[in-house]
């Protein structure tokens, strides 16, 4: 058993709605920042897991995100696994 | 002037209560993830950004960083500049 750092990037898909994105450009714009376009936010999930392999855990994070992290409806996920 | 793809990752600070991590572990726990654990939740914003260079870019960056997407008091953040 090893511990391994999962990193899950979760993101509104491409033509989903960002409403919080839509209020982040605005505010950006009236601080004077009007080079900035297409600001999409999403969450950032970090955490541990003890696994068998980094396979494994990317296996139980995939799973995680499936039953909880993300909605698989108008979010899609990325996962980074490392050793800790 | 070029465009630019930032990627922001913002995360509560070491130390700083995080009580969306602490759900989230409730969460998995009760869905039977119990080698979980250290579970901190973030945000993650992409945006594109018009610049002289990558320089000029993640400067840009790290001012709406410091005035508007984190709270300095609680947060830290990493900034990715990638050209797009």
């Amino acid at each position: 058993m090893s511990l391994y750092i999962v990193e899950a990037e979760i993101m509104p898909k491409r033509g989903v709605n960002d409403p919080q994105g839509e209020s982040v450009l605005s505010g950006l714009k009236l601080l004077g920042f009007d080079r900035t376009s297409k600001v999409r936010v999403g969450k950032l999930i970090r955490f541990q897991v003890e696994a068998e392999s980094a396979d494994a855990a990317h296996a139980q994070a995939t799973e995680m995100c499936d039953k909880l992290l993300a909605n698989p409806v108008i979010e899609e996920y990325e996962l980074k696994v490392a050793e800790a």
